[in-house]
């Protein structure tokens, strides 16, 4: 066991100077006579402060302040216990509690009082997901969707004029996208917003019962304004999809006029987060309430965008708003956390059965099979976290700039990752979630232990912000037009063109930011087949050959049976499965490569190396899943193949003493467990 | 798309004579010109209702009659908006509402006033899953494991003293077994059971705090009585684990003298089950309350016990009460139905994007994605049908004679199944709920839509009855024994003396009750590369070499590890997750030749072939998912290992014209869909 922590690593000690004489006293026998460090408020291993360090990446010190904040008293935790009314009045307060604190303006930019960051803020959306996901959910929708809405499609005097008071909570808003005819397919949306030039308004109406808006957070009961999505017509003349700001409710919460609010009533989660519907019938608003950075409506009525080609002004508009992508798919991650974080701490204390040959019985953490549950979910979730710190450098790298100067490529490709990221970090977190679930037996299905609430609410991150099977298809569009295509929703012929005019061999871009990949592979000359299994290269190589054939062939194969443009659906659909793996492939090479850079950064030796232990499992994981498919394109040896399983099975018990150590460095306070059964 | 429905067919032609002439009337358009059948109240396709009749098997009447009056009206449906203080008044109402239709009997003794039939009542168990899950296993709390302990467990005169007032539920029982401690090793409860001869009572008591009894049914609220678990002593001679009949409260619901009561409170699903806990305080009942059939104590104070062996008394003890693993099994299959069934129609309907070349929009259901989602976990539905059926036969073969006559191996053998497929179904269920889910999108996650609460409720089936993965580790002691071993919990030393002792190869015994899995390998003589991977005879001895091997081979590596008593927890554990592999390739098998052997019982030569193509859609799914290991082993060729996956994709295209008799075969009528989104 490793538990070094060199005068080098500065952070901890910084932290923990005026602590560092208190190390092993009374929590010594808890923790086997390892280091114990003050962070903030916590005790940790120094080991598990370390962890932490390197997980809270770039964003560590505003994450550990958030943190702070949020374990000071119980303002944050909801009891699960809770009807849906409750929940929302619960909720309602702590959001403006969180208001109170001064927390309003995360991501907003300076001019309007807000801290200018916008990947600070998704940070924050991030640390607020250990306490209570309604909460979460709700400050992202009013923030981050609504408020987010209106910095990044509104013009610089429509900022001004209604950011501060979404700040301020003011002005409680909905983000009224989705109708109950289309939710994936942004494109087909059926509200429509029509200008009159007699009366100098714009009209919003909802044409159909598919029209609809639903499942719009803060719809049932709190919004007041609304940013609704739909058609823009201007003199006869449709411009595709636009948003306008449309007032919703009066002060006293009344309907406004035209606008027929429903309730979505009881959900799979999220009881604190009034989610509805909206109708419009012929609502009118200001024309200067149009969002209208993109595209605008001037005084003389005519139509002006600075995108002439619709379809680019579409994905542009879109493709602002991929922050909040990003944000489900670190709240996830979190969720994911939290849950693995109980159930490891329950599998450290409870027993079950005696041992032949011994006289007490065996804690359940000991158990291979209980490791094998929880140890590489622990491990992807440091795999996630590396990978979602660079998603946040990457929003941070394009959002900084003005609109009209950002780089389409790398907007192009953020919006690829933060697709990628969004599904595999949600579907990660359901799947951990129930594990740990499970590995708590009965009494993880017992609400005051936390982890059932955890399920329910983080359930939907696998749908809201793009379902998980469009996002993994919008990832292979980015790939196979190699980001020179236009982004956006799925467009399969598209795609099928895509792949028959513009591909010539795939060529595995390593990010940039990642020389320490390319020095790897530089001095990994003549792999060979007697190599050890926990070879880093070796992983690199995998990740990479799976990527690269996947989708050659996925382009060849689409290739042979698109040429013809009436067969293109079909061309599409027959390749879809395919399409999906060169998505999944892609993503996991992507957080591969982040975890390796992650690793190289961190500067204590002992502390990277239960990293590079981590990685090492997290690697084979995904390289066990697939062994199939490797021995099926000779990319791996029988031999080899077999390997991986017992080397999975060694690196388990390798980390099995360290367990509490990891959870400390994935960053969920205890305060924060909201567990019953852990503070017996 | 083959709709033949053969005059042979008989029960399909007799439940719909005097419907014959409507066919091909006003359902016509919705089902592409198929025909039509009457079954019950229903309407179906005739391919649908002969699925139906297939899938329903042994118990298809029964069924049938039960799945009518549950659908008559709106009793037996739960709005998912109420309260858990609501829900457990409704589901108190609707328990009472099946007792007055005469529901109460089923299982029980012809003596009592019951039908006799145990399995017939795990069958009404299933059909009861289709209405609401709380519901279900209240009924299976009291009618299942409080009266068929008594039944099981107790003497002729308790059953006849107490069974009637169980039938009638004037007597709401519980079933207190698990306590704080320890719920997967039953061995070791704490709760203690004294006999004191001054006062001819026993004496329940609850020495420790972690020997509080919880997470008990009817317990919070409900209970007048409890079967309670403990370690009997008389005369201070440890007689381990028996079960005594406490009154827990009175006619006015106060807790008896002694005894105490708490309420487990929100839970993560069952919120109309009312779980909770008791601590008993040196609580006395009479000597006669001790359920005496495998041990009691004489008028004079003596114990005594037809099975001298601690050790077999309990595992024959506990082995009675195989039932209730079986309910739970086809519990969460029937559960997993319903999910599936409302996720296909609702792919059927719902449309997402406009495809290339065509003015309408894609059902979702004809994006082979979706296909991918849902027809592999409906042919697995089907598959586990066929074996839920053949279990309940073995079942009704062993219980159906007196406890004294039963044939021990026959009973450890369906002990085995019983726990492999209630691992294998509650798994599943969780898996295939949670994809319906999502593939319903948003929708799915609203709870008027029905999906939501079927995915709280079903989670904890993986843990109650037995948690999945002990459960699978019993299946592997069964297998290493060959029966022969002594059955009963987790005994690490023992399965692992067992491999050292007795192992000599493994012999694949197919099922005395599939002569056509004998026929279909005799005829199969020199398979080849060449072969489809649609040849059955593939699929068998697929499934037979990956059991055998993986069973072989622990053996050895048990031989080689385990020779010395001190190392057995450590050799035990070194291979416990090919211990799980074992396991879950027996289950599978035996489920596959049950497919097999249903689709050679299945009269209809078209219903055949559909049955035919959906155990093709099961099996290759299964060999998909271990086909990295069939590689290393040298059991498949890259080239046949590749062919796997197309095959999928083929069958599942086939397979989507008929998704609508699919469906209707997996027996969940529409008006228990319970689903607002089906309805539009």
């Amino acid at each position: 066991m490793s538990t070094r922590t060199s005068d080098s690593h500065r952070e901890v000690t910084q932290m923990s100077t005026h602590e560092q004489t208190e190390m092993n006293t009374h929590e010594q026998a808890d923790t086997g006579g390892t280091q114990q460090v003050s962070v903030g408020s916590e005790r940790l291993t120094a080991l598990g402060a370390s962890l932490r360090l390197a997980v809270d990446g770039h964003y560590a010190e505003q994450r550990a302040h958030l943190r702070e904040l949020l374990s000071a008293d119980g303002t944050f935790l909801r009891d699960p216990s809770m009807s849906v009314a409750e929940a929302r009045d619960w909720t309602r307060g702590a959001i403006q509690a969180l208001v109170d604190r001064g927390r309003g303006g995360a991501g907003f930019p300076t001019s309007v009082g807000g801290d200018g960051h916008v990947a600070a803020a998704v940070a924050d959306f991030e640390s607020l997901a250990l306490t209570d996901l309604s909460l979460t959910v709700k400050v992202g929708v009013h923030f981050g969707l609504f408020g987010g809405a209106i910095v990044s499609l509104g013009t610089d005097e429509q900022v001004q004029e209604f950011a501060p008071r979404v700040i301020s909570l003011e002005l409680p808003g909905a983000f009224a996208m989705t109708e109950v005819g289309h939710g994936s397919d942004v494109q087909s949306l059926e509200t429509t917003i029509t200008y009159e030039p007699d009366t100098d308004e714009l009209v919003v109406h909802s044409p159909t019962p598919t029209s609809t808006k639903t499942y719009i957070g803060n719809a049932a009961e709190d919004a007041r304004m609304a940013v609704v999505f739909g058609q823009l017509r201007v003199a006869g003349a449709d411009h595709g999809i636009h948003a306008v700001l449309v007032p919703v409710r009066d002060s006293s919460g009344n309907p406004a006029p035209g606008v027929t609010t429903g309730d979505n009533g009881a959900k799979g989660g999220l009881d604190g987060v009034d989610n509805g519907t909206f109708r419009f019938e012929q609502v009118r608003v200001p024309r200067t309430m149009l969002l209208s950075r993109y595209g605008g409506v001037a005084e003389d009525g005519s139509y002006h965008s600075p995108i002439d080609n619709q379809n680019r002004r579409f994905f542009t508009m879109l493709g602002t708003l991929v922050r909040g992508r990003i944000s489900v798919a670190g709240g996830a991650a979190q969720a994911a956390r939290k849950a693995l974080s109980i159930a490891t701490r329950y599998g450290m204390q409870r027993t079950q059965f005696t041992a032949p040959g011994r006289d007490h019985e065996v804690v359940l953490l000991d158990y291979l099979a209980h490791q094998r549950k929880l140890l590489p979910a622990i491990a992807t979730s440091y795999a996630l976290a590396f990978a979602q710190d660079g998603l946040l450098q990457d929003l941070e790298a394009v959002q900084s700039k003005p609109a009209g100067e950002r780089d389409q490529r790398a907007q192009r490709e953020l919006e690829t990752r933060a697709a990628g990221m969004k599904a595999v970090s949600t579907a990660f977190a359901n799947d951990a979630i129930q594990t740990a679930r499970e590995a708590c037996g009965g009494a993880g299905y017992m609400a005051e232990n936390g982890l059932t609430e955890l399920r329910r609410d983080a359930d939907v991150f696998a749908t809201f912000e793009g379902d998980n099977t469009v996002l993994f298809q919008l990832v292979a569009k980015g790939l196979l037009t190699n980001y020179k295509e236009m982004w956006g929703d799925l467009d399969m012929f598209g795609m099928v063109q895509a792949a028959v005019r513009t591909f010539g061999g795939t060529v595995i871009e390593r990010a940039a930011a990642r020389p320490v990949v390319e020095r790897i592979m530089a001095t990994a000359q003549g792999r060979s087949e007697s190599e050890s299994v926990l070879e880093r290269s070796w992983h690199i190589a995998m990740f990479e050959e799976r990527e690269r054939h996947v989708l050659d062939s996925l382009a060849q194969r689409m290739r042979t049976a698109g040429q013809d443009e009436s067969k293109a659906f079909e061309a599409f659909n027959a390749t879809q499965d395919h399409l999906l793996m060169a998505a999944r492939t892609h993503t996991d090479r992507v957080i591969l490569e982040s975890f390796i850079a992650g690793i190289d950064r961190c500067e204590d030796e002992g502390t990277a190396e239960v990293l590079g232990r981590l990685c090492d499992l997290y690697a084979l994981s995904s390289l066990a899943a697939d062994r199939g498919w490797f021995q099926e394109h000779n990319r791996m040896s029988a031999n080899r193949a077999k390997a991986i399983v017992p080397a999975i099975n060694q690196l388990c018990q390798s980390l099995r003493p360290i367990a509490l150590e990891l959870v400390e460095g994935l960053g969920v306070p205890e305060s924060l467990l909201g567990s019953a059964m852990l503070q017996d």
